[in-house]
């Protein structure tokens, strides 16, 4: 842009400060209007600026503030994030400069345009995202231009291994990694606290970081926070992992693939559904936690993500080309989404599911359990010494045995037991059918959105307890 | 937004306060971390609120402060555009509740898939910026899709119809109201200053509006503010006009099509580009301005905003095309954008220039004056009482007889006269050809930068001074 001055314009220094403002993943940087810099500079508010001091660096969007309580003319303050990341005390002096707009923002104007880009404008746009100089508008351009002229597979597979090198990688002493993961939309369904277990159980190594809930009323890893400590560094994340053979905790501490934690942080608001980022997204988060065998599960239904088995067959392909050219052994299994997964949605709910199954207790949702065994029944056949088509019936001896819920508590107690939660809320209220007949639909967009305003996943006992599933006749 | 409660959702009051921070085109609320209400509704950084109170509503994006000193827990705080437009002083209860996404993303996100928009579907987009429902991303998306996919000349009609009707529409008393726009890049130019005093004289009514340099050195805004007030409110622009027949005034303070404006903020950072918006903010202003007929000169060069014949000629039939729908009497022109015109680059030594041209004096400059004439001399022709090709010679009479110069300080006068601005820099630098020769071409983007890194525009007499012009010979 021509108004922009090169980086290297420099002026009298400023004081640090840090200006207690939690922006989110978005660097903000302030400057009193009265500033003699910011008159002398032609600063416009929402220009990029480069903080700079003792040999750090970093970007931030000015914002210009009018009272000395934020900060003063002679200062120069920092969002919280953007103070974390230059990691200087207050009072230190910075020097701020004119930046100009990232370099690769050339290549998404190029994409914009229609473009195919390479491996190298990958990691240029992913490096710059990482490291704050892309505006959120910025990103929202990279992202609905992936959207619209779309990402063939070679570009799929050059993000996912760009965004993957943004952050740190995971190495584990085994040659068999196993992890799962399922494309979302479907309330209950925690599998993935039964086959860890399971799989671990009989030998395999299953280190799994899992999310929280962004627009679902429970992550997996909040549904296991009910039961044990879930925010845990790549330190005690090893430690668990050494011990037990598994993990169940949140990966939002491992700074795995970090570009897509703030690309999806600007994608989920905009509501806008990129295959291409998707896959990106899932497949970085898994090569950079170490896995080297992958089973993908993609619930089809018609309130389910993915609504049509065609699209699924597509998503499959996708994963499976990908999957190969990245050496990751990976399979892909297609699975019935029309209705929720277990009896509880909400954490606290799902966490009893969860155990009743671990338990073999006689009431336990059978759906759940026939799935996770289902489930884990292919992640064991990954191993070579398990006879193809023996995993499921595998599965379900651990299971029966009591080893699964065996290897449960050790990895809740290693991980650390938190104080039981109730899963029953201190205000429920029966919804009962008005009418006698069979149960013929059910709405997983609908139970979301009741289980969140109940308020889940916020307080882990709220949600929605289903007594009849699909089949099921009411009276 | 299956997360989204419904935006009637409110608990106890918070007392309203100003957060002195200026966040340009976004709304930003600002609750405190400990905030019952932030933990009680499970509000996100950046998740978008409505705030509301005595009947007045407002939406913001959320920001979350640990700092008592900028919110407290009881408090809301407002930035200052925010604070402005819920127009309550502080200490004032107000609700905040969740906010769903703006109906209107829909639209958005089905012209991200390619679809093509009605007019009532860009009503609504134009309606929900100007409302602030949108957030920089959201806007980010309908620009980019607005790229991507293109708008066709029915979508650009629609647009322009629609981003009209955002803001006020001003009435003048004439059944012919001239205006001109030129597609800029071309540095110094600065012929409006000559057309509006010449086509005053002659007795049209042009009542001009003009913006402050964003990306160049100089608006007309920025020199014509080296000789007179330009920050007019619609009232005083009336009275000036009501006086002398026209105006040359900024067009910030006139709220015409306001949605335009707040597009322009993130399209401009972005660095794209798309013919359809700009055609529709360009339309959409003149309309709001109240102009019955048109002139738009597009300049065309190898380092002028428009480098092709064809892209001019195709623009040409778009403007014609929205322009004859809209009943706008336009005409376009395409001029030689292969050099500056005028010799000052730079609001003091562009208004040096244009004074020069008025008082006819014998070093002013030729390329300028000329143009001037041409344009003038176009819009001249607009008057049915003007035979056609005559209104260059007309033209050329009203400036050499010295009405131009008498109607421009008439202009002056009215909107108020400012203490001369010496044409002269304190601290100058002759650059000189180290070898003899022909100049063969001239860089408008180069020498943009060069006069913005001098100081232009804010420094209103800094700027560059070309002694020699295309075809010149130096030694």
């Amino acid at each position: 842009m021509p108004d922009s001055k090169p980086s290297d314009t420099r002026k009298a220094p400023l004081k640090l400060r840090r200006v207690a403002i939690d922006t989110y993943h978005e660097n903000v940087a302030f400057l009193n209007r009265n500033c003699e810099l910011y008159r002398a500079e032609g600063f416009q508010a929402l220009s990029k600026v480069a903080i700079s001091t003792n040999g750090s660096r970093i970007y931030a969007v000015l914002n210009v503030a009018d009272d000395d309580a934020i900060v003063g003319v002679t200062e120069l303050g920092l969002s919280e994030q953007a103070f974390a990341q230059l990691g200087q005390p207050e009072g230190q002096l910075v020097c701020v400069a004119h930046t100009e707009p990232p370099q690769s923002m050339d290549a998404v104007r190029r994409k914009i345009a229609g473009d195919r880009l390479q491996i190298d404008e990958f990691r240029a746009i992913t490096h710059d995202i990482v490291e704050n100089r892309y505006s959120r508008t910025e990103m929202a351009a990279f992202l609905v231009a992936s959207v619209q002229n779309g990402l063939d597979r070679e570009e799929i597979l050059s993000l996912t291994r760009a965004m993957t090198e943004t952050g740190d990688r995971l190495r584990w002493d085994a040659s068999l990694v196993a992890d799962k993961h399922c494309i979302g939309g479907i309330p209950g369904n925690r599998t993935t606290m039964l086959v860890v277990p399971i799989v671990a159980a009989h030998g395999l190594l299953i280190p799994k970081t899992s999310s929280r809930a962004i627009t679902s009323p429970a992550g997996t890893a909040d549904t296991m926070s009910v039961l044990a400590k879930v925010d845990l560094g790549p330190e005690q994340m090893h430690q668990v992992v050494n011990k037990t053979g598994a993990c169940l905790t949140w990966g939002g501490n491992a700074h795995l693939a970090p570009a897509d934690d703030i690309l999806i942080s600007v994608e989920r608001p905009l509501g806008i559904d990129s295959e291409g980022q998707m896959i990106a997204s899932i497949l970085s988060k898994k090569l950079a936690a170490g896995a080297s065998h992958l089973l993908i599960d993609i619930p089809v239904g018609p309130t389910a993500k993915v609504r049509h088995m065609n699209q699924a067959l597509r998503l499959r392909k996708l994963f499976e080309f990908i999957g190969d050219r990245l050496g990751l052994h990976l399979e892909v299994v297609i699975s019935n989404g029309s209705q929720p997964i277990g009896r509880g949605i909400g954490p606290a709910l799902e966490a009893r599911d969860v155990m009743q199954v671990l338990e073999n207790a006689p009431h336990a949702p059978d759906d759940l359990r026939e799935k996770a065994l289902y489930l884990a029944g292919r992640i064991l056949e990954f191993d070579p010494d398990v006879r193809g088509g023996q995993g499921f019936h595998l599965a379900r001896d651990i299971l029966e045995s009591g080893r699964a819920l065996e290897k449960m508590e050790a990895i809740i107690n290693t991980q650390g037991a938190v104080r039981a939660v109730p899963s029953t809320a201190p205000l429920t209220i029966d919804i009962c059918a008005t009418q006698k007949g069979v149960i013929t639909a059910i709405d997983n967009y609908q139970l979301t959105r009741i289980a969140r305003l109940a308020g889940a996943p916020m307080d882990l006992n709220a949600g929605v307890d289903l007594y009849k599933k699909l089949g099921d006749e009411v009276e």
